[in-house]
C-alpha cells in the first residue's frame, strides 16, 4: 500500500498509543503537520512555544506511555532541547520529530533561514545526540527501517529519540507492506544474578528495597508490588520516583530522604545490611546531597542498564529482565519496620496568614484517590513529595531535572492525556512566569486542571541556597488573578480565589472539590522566607554541595 | 593583587563596554551573581527565562557591541541556546557563562540534580560547540588565558562564546598582575586582493556593492561609507542587515531583495557585471529564494573569513582588514543608478478596516531620525525592511535565524543598553506570545518603548508557507490589552490603544510622539490573510524551497 513517509511516521506513531501530537508549527514542517490534522484518530495540539511543547509531551507520556511532537529545524528543535533533556534524565519517551529543509537544500548547502548561514545543516542533530537515546535522519528508503528502530528505542529505553524529516521526504510515497509494530526485545537470562540475591537475602538482618522514577518509567508497579507482597521486604521510596510503591501497601515505609527523613524510617534504612536498589538513582535532591548512612557496599543497584552487586557488573540489562526474574525468588522477610502514616490531628484553621506547613497539611485532605498531582521544583515539589498518596493518585514533579517552569506545561499534557482525572497543580510564582503562556494553551483546550500558585514574591527555593534576601531571588509581582482573562478565558469558565489565611485555604478547597466541571485557580499567599521544613534542609544541603 | 575569578571575569566583562548581565539565578550560579550585584558598575537584569535572557542580550549587543548572560548548569544553559544560535547565525557577540557544579562533584561523577544523572558533566559544552565561537572551561589556573581568549574571540568574531564556570572557582582568590585588556589581532597584508579588485572595477560597466549585516556586527559603517564616497560605487542593501549602509548616501539605491526588489535596481543589479559583496550573505530570505539574476561569477566576495575572487579564495581573511585596503583603491565610478525615494503622496485615512500597506506608510512618517526599530520576522519585518530610515537610525530583525518571539526580549536588552534612545517595537500576535513574559521585566525595568502589537488571529507568515486556513496557523486570542496589567504596570505609566483603521492609527501615531515619556501599547487590528507584498512574494518562494 503506497504512504507517503509523513502518513507512515504518524501510523506507527498512533500505534503506539498516541493521539495527542504537540509542537509549534514552522515552514520546515507545515506540509508534514497535514498528516496529522487530516487523522481522524489524533490531534494536532499547537503550543505557544517550543519549550512549552516538550514539557507537554512529558507530562503526556507520563500518563500515556509515549509521546510525540514536531519542532521546525534550528529555532524550533533548540528550543526544544531543555524539555528533551529532562524527559531524557527522568526517562520519559517523547518522540521529538523536527522538519528539515529539504535533502536538495541539505546537499547544496544553501544559506537558508533557520541555518547557521555557514552551509552545514547536521549541528543540531549533534546537539541532540547527549539528550536522546537514538537519532535518525529520515529518507524514503530508510524510512521502514530508521522509524521502527527510533520508536523502538524509544519505548525500550523509555528517553526521548530524535527524528530529523526532511520535508520533501515527508511527502514521498512509499510501498508499505507491512505497518510498524513494536518488537519487544528478547528476554535475557539473570537466573545467576538472582541466585546471589536470594543468597544474600537469606542472610540479611535488616532487608530494605528503594524504589524510584524507572519503576515510574517502565510501569513496572505490579510487579515490583508482587515482589513485595511474596517476599514481605519494606520499601522506602525516593522522591525522585514517588508513586513508583504503592504507598497504601502494609510494606510502604514511606520517602527516605537521607538525614531529614522521619527518624524512624532512616534508622530502618540506614543500618539495612542487604538493600535492593531497584529502579531508584540516589541523587542530590533525593537524598538531602548524598546524607545517606547505609554503607553502599551493602546495596544491590537494580536499574536499567545498571546491575551490581559486589563485584559483579551488567551494564546492558533490561529492568524488566531482572523484576521479572526476581519474582522466582524464594525468600521471606520477617522484620519488624516503621511506617510512615498519616497523623489524626485536624488542622487548626485561623485567620492568621497561611504557613506552608499548613498549606500542605491541607492539601494532605484535599487531593482525592484518582488525582494526578503535579508538584513544582520549589517550595511545592518539597512540600508535596511527603504527602500520602493512594495506589490510584500519579505524582508528578521533576527532582533530577529540575526545570523551574516545567510544571504548568506539563499539567497541559498529562490532563489532556486523560481528562477524566482531576489534575491538581502546585507551582510557585518564579516558575509560573518562566512558561506561564501554557496556560494559554490549556484554556485552549478546554481543560480544567485546579492551579495552586504560590505568591510568596520570588525564588524562595534559591534563596534557601544563597542570597537569601538577594535582588536576584526577586521577581516582578504580577498580577496573577488576571492571567486566566488575558488568555481568552470567560468568567464562567474559571472561579479565581485570592487566599491568605488557613480558613480561606480550608474553604476553597471545600467548595473545589464541590464544584468539579471547571477550572479552578487559587493564588495563595505565603511569606517569602516561609518553606517546608525539607527544603530548608536540602538547600542547606546543596549550599555546602558548592562549597 | 588578590581577585576572586568571578571578579576577574566580571572586571575583564566590564572593561569591554558590558554594564548589564542578563539571566536567570540558579543553585550553580548564585554566589558567583554576588559578584556581579557587588559592583557599582554593572547592573544584574533578572530575566524571565533563559530563552528571553539570550534574545536580550543579543538585543543589548546590536546597540552596545557586546553582552553577558549568565545561566546555570543544564536547564538554564539549554534553555538559552536558541537564543545564542541565533546570536552566532547573525554575529552578534554574546558572552553566555554557565555557573557549573564544583570540580570535585564532576571528578566524582556524582548524580546531582540539572545534571543527565548519569556522571557525566561534559554533555551541554559539547551542545554550545556548534553555536559558539569558542568555548572555555575556567580553573583558577587557566582565568587568566581562558578568560582573554574567550572575550577576544567574541570581539574578534562577532559572535557568541561560552564559559563554563564550576561555583568553587568562581570563588577562589587569584593573583591578578595585568586585569584583561583587548589586544587586536595582527593587521594581514591584502594588497594583493586589492590590485585584483582595482583591475575588475576599472572595466567594470556597471559595478556594484551589496552589503549586509557584517557591516553591523563588525561597526564598519563609516569605513564602507568612506570607501563609497571616495569610489561612487552605488550601493544595494539586503534586509539581511539592513542600516549597513547609510540610506540618506546619495550612493545608496535601495534594498535589493532578489526577484521582489523594485523594478529598477533589480535592473542596475541583475545586470552588474562587478559586484563586491560587502559583509553580506545571499540567504534565501533575503533574496526571495535565491532569485538573484546576476552572475555570481561576478561576484567578489569579501567577507568576514570569507575572500573569494575568480578562483582566489581566502577563508581566514578579516573583514575589516579587508575594508581597510579597500580605502587605498584607486578608481571612481561614473553610473548612473536608481534611487529608492519616498513618493510624497499623502496617505489617505479612512475609517475602513486598516490595511498592511497602510500600516507601514504611516510607520514611515511616525519613524524620528534616532529610532531603534525592532520588527519581527513575520509581517512587520517583511513590511518594515522597505521603510527608508535616517542615518541615525537602527534597524533590528533577525532574517537569517528567524527564530519566531525574538523581539519582544530583544527589546529589553536594545531599550535597556541606551534608555535615550525611543524603541520601537513592531510585532504580531503569534510571535509575542512565545516570549511575551519579557514584557514584564521590561516594565520591571521602567523602560518606555513603544510596542505595536498586530493581532491578525495567527501565523499570518505560515499562511503564506502553507496552510492558509489550516488550525495549525491558529491561535488563542488573548486580550493583549491587559498584559502590561497583569504584569504590574500602572495605568498613569503605560497608554493602551486599540487601532482598527488608519484615521484611528494616525491620531494614535501622533499622540504617541507627543507624550514620549510613557509606554505605549497599541493593539492594531487587520485581516487574517493581509500582508506586505514582499511576503505574500517570500512566502511562495519559500514553499517552493520546501517541495
Amino acid at each position: 500500500m503506497q504512504k507517503r513517509v509523513g502518513q507512515y511516521l504518524m501510523d506507527a506513531i498512533r500505534s503506539v498509543g498516541v493521539d495527542k501530537v504537540f509542537g509549534v508549527p514552522g515552514d520546515f514542517n507545515l506540509t508534514f503537520l497535514d498528516d496529522i490534522i487530516n487523522r481522524d484518530d489524533m490531534e494536532w495540539i499547537g503550543n505557544t512555544n517550543e519549550l512549552n511543547a516538550s514539557y507537554a509531551a512529558d507530562g503526556y507520556a507520563r500518563i500515556k506511555g509515549i509521546s510525540a511532537m514536531v519542532t521546525t529545524f534550528g529555532v524550533g528543535e533548540l528550543s526544544a532541547v531543555n524539555g528533551i533533556a529532562g524527559a531524557y534524565a527522568e526517562r520519559v519517551p517523547v518522540i521529538a520529530i523536527t522538519g528539515a529543509p529539504t535533502r536538495e537544500v541539505e546537499r547544496a548547502g544553501k544559506y537558508v533561514h533557520h541555518s547557521l548561514g555557514e552551509g552545514t545543516f547536521d549541528d543540531y542533530r549533534k546537539m541532540y545526540k547527549p539528550i536522546t537515546t537514538a537519532q535518525g535522519y529520515i529518507t524514503p528508503e530508510n524510512a521502514q527501517t530508521e522509524i521502527p528502530r527510533l520508536i523502538n528505542a524509544a519505548i525500550n529505553e523509555k528517553r526521548p529519540v530524535h527524528i530529523h524529516l526532511p520535508i520533501d521526504v515527508a511527502a514521498v510515497n512509499i510501498e508499505v507492506q507491512t505497518p510498524y509494530q513494536y518488537t519487544a526485545p528478547v528476554k535475557q537470562d539473570v537466573d545467576s544474578y538472582i541466585d546471589i540475591i536470594e543468597n544474600k537475602l537469606k542472610n540479611a538482618k535488616q532487608p530494605l528495597i528503594i524504589t524510584g522514577h524507572e519503576i515510574n518509567s517502565f510501569g513496572l508497579h505490579d510487579k515490583l508490588e508482587q515482589f513485595v507482597n511474596q517476599t514481605h521486604i519494606p520499601v522506602a521510596q525516593l522522591s525522585l520516583g514517588k508513586g513508583a510503591f504503592n504507598e497504601e501497601n502494609q510494606y510502604y515505609m514511606g520517602i527516605y530522604d537521607g538525614k531529614i527523613a522521619d527518624e524512624q524510617i532512616k534508622a530502618y534504612v540506614d543500618h539495612s545490611d542487604v538493600i535492593l536498589n531497584i529502579g531508584a538513582k540516589l541523587t542530590d535532591s533525593a537524598t538531602a546531597g548524598f546524607s545517606y548512612k547505609f554503607n553502599l557496599e551493602n546495596v544491590i543497584m537494580i536499574n536499567h542498564h545498571h546491575f551490581k552487586v559486589d563485584e559483579l557488573r551488567d551494564e546492558e540489562v533490561r529492568l524488566a529482565d531482572l523484576l521479572d526474574s526476581l519474582l522466582e525468588i524464594d525468600y521471606t522477610a520477617d522484620v519488624s519496620y516503621p511506617r510512615y502514616q498519616l497523623t489524626n490531628e485536624t488542622v487548626e484553621l485561623s485567620d492568621e496568614p497561611l504557613k506552608q506547613s499548613t498549606y500542605f497539611k491541607l492539601m494532605q485532605q484535599f487531593i482525592q484517590p484518582k488525582d494526578v498531582i503535579l508538584a513544582e521544583q520549589g517550595t511545592s515539589f518539597f512540600g508535596a513529595y511527603d504527602l500520602l498518596f493512594s495506589k490510584d493518585n500519579t505524582f508528578i514533579g521533576q527532582p533530577l531535572w529540575g526545570s523551574i517552569g516545567y510544571t504548568l506545561p506539563a499539567t497541559l499534557g498529562t490532563q489532556i492525556a486523560d481528562k477524566q482525572r482531576r489534575n491538581v497543580l502546585l507551582i510557585g510564582d518564579g516558575s509560573l512566569q518562566l512558561t506561564v503562556q501554557a496556560l494559554s494553551t490549556i484554556i485552549r483546550e478546554d481543560l480544567k486542571p485546579v492551579i495552586f500558585v504560590i505568591n510568596n514574591d520570588g525564588y524562595t527555593v534559591e534563596r534557601k541556597i544563597h542570597g537569601e534576601s538577594a535582588p536576584y531571588n526577586d521577581i516582578k509581582m504580577w498580577d496573577y488573578k488576571q492571567l486566566p482573562f488575558v488568555f481568552g478565558m470567560k468568567d464562567t469558565e474559571v472561579k479565581i480565589r485570592d487566599v491568605t489565611t488557613s480558613n480561606a485555604l480550608a474553604t476553597a478547597l471545600n467548595e473545589i472539590n464541590q464544584t468539579p466541571n471547571m477550572m479552578h485557580f487559587v493564588e495563595v499567599h505565603m511569606d517569602v522566607h516561609d518553606a517546608p521544613e525539607k527544603l530548608d534542609a536540602i538547600g542547606k544541603a546543596f549550599a555546602q554541595q558548592n562549597g
